[in-house]
């Protein structure tokens, strides 16, 4: 079996982290992996905020109600979508959504665990996170991935199901 | 440097494909890696075609502009989101793009070469391919992944922006 497949399928969400720092260098490999996602015409319509103090992640919970972990998370990085970069117009979220999924193979790679939590389409979470990080409006928080050492382990997850899969038709 | 990483930063857009036929299990392993993207809430929104009639695939270029190089393909694979399985609403073009960036990665991984042709939302593409493979009008065609040996080879990529990165605050 090949490490990338391997990578693929036992790649799991993990919410539960010790405390131990992640190393800048890791955090940097995670965002680099995200910067080489494709992109639709090769617009590459993304920006990257890491959020490492304390109080900054203590807040995020307030403005997403799926976030709680993020006060054990040594870490987090926030995929944006900026708009002044789409040159393909309705392209950016896909974009986006390519570059979170190299990240979170990224982080496990790196022994480190993460979650993918969703922020667009979500207005409450778009313009909460946007007013916490000072994001101008033209860049739309899009995810947010807590990083951290991983305090919880999960099996294999190997999701098949022949019954999606059509042949020249539907 | 982790194979992962690796595989992540040498993965490219190939367009050009040698006449050999692509095994099927090979094309199982690419979907089986789409299935086991993440997804909002697991909800796993992803259908999957897999074209191999040569009059089929000769056809795909006559309903989207930027698919020439299907006529050498041996095969590709539409990824299609299907609404009725969206149990998180707004998400299933995240959802459906974490599976094709997981699909591209594992073609590469098995020495295959393919390119991520965007399809939704272009109402043009997505009525064209649901024509021609008789999809439900719940289910939108989202991206098209041909796939061969590939006949082209393109050095690594290794995108890094440090500009676009930002802390704590843009």
């Amino acid at each position: 079996m090949s490490v990338v497949l391997e990578a693929i399928y036992t790649r799991r969400s993990i919410r539960r982290y010790a405390p131990d720092p992640v190393p800048e260098d890791a955090i940097r490999e995670i965002v680099r992996a995200g910067m080489n996602a494709p992109s639709a015409g090769n617009e590459q319509p993304w920006q990257f905020v890491i959020i490492d103090r304390r109080e900054i992640l203590d807040g995020i919970p307030t403005v997403h109600p799926h976030a709680a972990m993020i006060r054990e998370a040594p870490v987090a990085i926030l995929v944006c979508g900026d708009l002044t970069l789409e040159t393909k117009q309705g392209y950016w979220v896909q974009d986006c959504a390519a570059a979170t999924q190299n990240m979170l193979l990224a982080a496990a790679a790196l022994g480190l665990g993460s979650v993918w939590l969703g922020v667009y389409p979500r207005d409450d979470r778009v313009t909460g996170l946007r007013r916490l990080l000072g994001i101008p409006e033209t860049v739309v928080p899009f995810a947010l991935l807590p990083v951290g050492h991983p305090a919880e382990h999960k099996p294999r997850k190997d999701e098949f199901h022949p019954e999606r899969i059509h042949r020249n038709a539907w």
